[in-house]
């Protein structure tokens, strides 16, 4: 049974042609540095971005761990918006394994302005009260749906600058953040010291994402991603299907894109639906429904029996998302689904 | 020489008849819960701020931190104003000692709304990407010189219960705040599941501070502050200064504060200066030279010269702190010498 | 160009027939529960072991690490023989990841007796300078070469019930153990709480172990993989290969302790070599050379010009592992290599 | 009412010319490192030591948790004896607070050997899996009323060194030591890198342990003892009992070795009781009653009521531990009162 799956682009299942790149890889064991397809991500990943190095790690989460475990000390203190993933969909983890204190700034879609970072900002040997701040942290594309530009990219790294600090970027979906921009990625990862990249959601690889920065970064990160169980064995499948993810699913992300913005354009002319058009960026659509008496449960439940997954509301919104698997078909199949649980109702 | 010592009321040296009182304690070995002031001491502070069990730790900062530790499991959420003494003048224990991820709100004064505090609970069974909100704290007074009054923190409060989350209230000067609004310490504390407050700064005992909550909080913060090193052998001198501290110096706080107002006053005449009004609640004076060339580094020098101890400006800001060895006359004095230092520039 | 590689089991490629699985199976993203291999795998997994769960997670030591980081309090105690890889192999991470204090026997080959354990069990509420005691950790097979017999496991387990403590298991090669002492696997799982396996090494997957254990531990354990990073996508394509690895490769390792009889017996003829004859359990074989004269690391490069990888001396011992890649004629051929290197030096 | 108490030397109250010194003590605020006897007490105590810095600190516990912290990157490993107070008394602290892994070696009295040492070396970039050791850790006395002689310190710290690794001495009772190798305490920390003693316990100050090493390090452990809550205000009441402590109490210690030995003595003519002889070096004495129908628990309650306290049986022994309040006739007391609950059984 085929589903239409709007939950998220990470549900996003493999081409035949990504499958048949795995099955073919050349593969060896990546803990002794044996793993050829590996070590062939690594650097055209490093590449494709403007690193010296990079590291395959077994999910974005684990990437930006690893980033704030290596960039900091225990104690050290992270500026970061308080909407980012590491904060909100990371279960906590920088206190757990970084052993960081978080500076939120709130900042609903991930913009920082230099101001308030520079407010944050501090180092311990000027007050025997303070720790140091050892690291800023931006996520672009943001999940809020929004993408920051290159200016707003460069004021938080200019201000990093100034002060000496390293940037890191969540860039988990930055490909599609440099596919709004009409930029090269390099023209993003620019701005940061570190970067973690996701190859499964839009890119389509079933399983890692790339941490990367300069060799001397890389090299401490590659011995904490063994103290985090990240060393795995024959991982070039996996960097096989990342390879293809790079080389090609990354040229096609505005076909989602546009799938998106024509699910959006459908849905906002509908009046029970608000869709948000600030947040219109990437493969995401997020609206809300402007009548309480909605009940997305039953939604979700209708959809489903319709062949369609989706996600209930949270924090108010409902998101669709767009991907390798939903056709311009699909955008129009699940307007018409929606029209008719509404006239329903 | 005797010194005018404005920057802080923890410099408050002890009166002879704490002294005395020191001298003559009955002591033992606490560790073992041999000591008898101690014992006195807890049950007294327990009873004033309303509390089962009450605990002697070194610091303010050790008994905020204990509370960390013994209310959060290690990766949970806490949330904090982000003025709050907890991130910025601990030195990032929270996350080293307790291990939690704070959630911090802007918030220059320390109040904390319930929309604000609300949008931040969450608990780690809603979803996989979730740690669970384990504490709420709060701060007063505030280290802005704010109060807040018993609306605000019962908002606080009915928030925190309404998710059935535990509050701990940083009361380091908790004794000014309930003489500001002219409470009971207890009215305070009331809205609080842990107080830590401070023996030393106004209270003028040399070293020490109270964490109290429930018995079985307390039993296990026991535990913990042994494991943190803060069990002590013959406390009871440090106890017995605390007494007098609560029995004693806690009531004549509003000299402290009848000084600082006439200090504001005084100051505010003065073209070249602006004193925060909304934050002169308790003993502490926070002002601005609307003149950018007034070189506070020389005026501090200026000062010492003229025996007055004062602090360099923080965020922009001047602060001078009233306590016990701070006179009428010496208000005069550091006013007179401020007029001598401006009109000799 | 294909190689004789001994240096670990680790090394293993995949064979056609489980990469033909690999590239049939069917995936979804298991972060949302959906992914029908892993569930396949999972189900599976816990059969084989009699456990009421079990959990894919990324590597070894990624699983071991959880599995600390699952059963216990951090700041608790877990008793430990020193040899075991979560000390030895595993860069530290239980005093990072579970933050636990590590209680080591001295043991150079995995066993613990019952008056070493009980030694060292305490509880917390015996005395205020007391952590309690949280889990004890068992090896088999150990990486020495070791297999801990039934009854060495029940003493342990025992033990630990005794005192109402659970045992984790390392199992990294417990179809090893239980091959060479010709039991069934959950023979040996029975005497743990929990166990992590690996689906690498000797059984041939590219990537990926198991954590089994009750359905609470392992529910409260899929959380925590979250935090760690090991939440992963389409996990089904490891998954297949899991499969394969505990329906097919398990059944065969009895060639793989032949091989490294065979290879025992022929090395030990030699006069320059003495195998460790007491080691000789599975596939690894343990040997010095008498002759300190002899070259190790010129011996490591002769081999690798005859297309054979070997490990350095480590501990004053050579390792050479056998596994499905090396056949009989492979061992004669390691036999006669070496036996050209003596004979030129 | 006055009690011989013999439970430890930890129980010591203040002479009156030690509660003097503390009355006229001239204090201010330590953390604005304005205390003029805390200042002299740390100049003095690195003096006494032979190190360029010292700190003063609340507890023993808390001077050697702060020392692991120090010394050791998180994640790093400490070698120490299994029975040292770090691993037996502090609450599993070294697994919160520092976050390092400890590499216990199975040793009764705390004597560490070389090859024991060098067997668990080890250093992060020798292997991807391996930590790397940053401390070995050694106490004398020990605990078990052993004392290390020079040749056994010099030992430790020469292992170290050969690996370029730090020692860190507990040496909550290294003046108890230096009396009965009949040496200056200097001779001792000659053979480290850091040292922790107490100023309560034998030296009977109230409260406060002294960290030393050089001005690098303690300027260091300055800034984390902050973090650990562990500054303090008019700190220098408790520095002036320090000041008598080291000048005039640390000469006597002898007394209290020759009332142990008194004890002994007169405690192994009883036929029930066996005295261990081999630690019976500072102010501790060790026995097992050879009968097992003895009750212990009788026993410690007969004692209270002719005033005398004790602790019961640990792990097998009984300890009384004489000091500065037990006198000879108290000697002579104590062991009439034994034969009297002997005879009574």
């Amino acid at each position: 049974m085929k589903f239409i799956d709007l939950r998220s682009d990470t549900v996003t299942e493999q081409p035949l042609f990504m499958k048949e790149a795995m099955f073919n890889a050349e593969v060896g064991d990546d803990v002794y540095g044996d793993d050829p397809t590996v070590i062939k991500l690594e650097a055209l990943a490093a590449k494709i971005v403007g690193k010296e190095a990079a590291l395959f790690v077994p999910s974005g989460a684990f990437g930006n761990q690893l980033a704030l475990f290596t960039h900091c000390n225990r104690g050290s203190e992270v500026i970061i918006a308080d909407s980012n993933h590491i904060i909100a969909h990371e279960v906590g983890a920088s206190s757990v394994i970084a052993g960081v204190q978080l500076r939120a700034i709130d900042s609903i879609n991930g913009v920082l302005k230099a101001k308030d970072i520079e407010k944050r900002i501090r180092f311990e040997n000027e007050d025997i009260h303070f720790p140091s701040t050892s690291l800023i942290c931006v996520e672009n594309a943001h999940s809020s749906g929004n993408v920051l530009n290159l200016d707003e990219m460069k004021e938080i790294y200019d201000t990093a600058k100034k002060y000496n600090l390293p940037v890191h970027l969540d860039g988990a979906r930055v490909f599609n953040a440099a596919t709004y921009l009409n930029v090269d990625v390099k023209d993003i990862s620019n701005y940061c010291d570190s970067i973690m990249f996701c190859l499964s959601k839009g890119l389509c690889a079933p399983v890692g994402s790339i941490l990367a920065g300069n060799k001397d970064f890389i090299a401490k990160a590659r011995k904490k991603r063994k103290l985090m169980g990240g060393g795995l064995r024959q991982a070039g499948f996996l960097a096989a299907a990342g390879i293809v993810a790079l080389e090609e699913m990354s040229k096609r992300l505005n076909e989602d894109h546009d799938n998106a913005k024509l699910l959006a354009e459908e849905l906002n002319k509908l009046p029970e639906i608000d869709v948000d058009l600030n947040n219109l960026k990437i493969n995401m659509v997020f609206f809300k429904f402007n009548d309480n008496s909605i009940n997305t449960k039953a939604l979700v439940n209708y959809f489903l029996e319709n062949n369609i997954k989706i996600n209930d509301v949270e924090n108010g919104l409902m998101r669709f998302v767009t991907h390798y698997w939903i056709s311009k078909d699909d955008v129009f199949k699940v307007v018409n689904t929606l029209k008719e649980f509404l006239s329903k109702r």
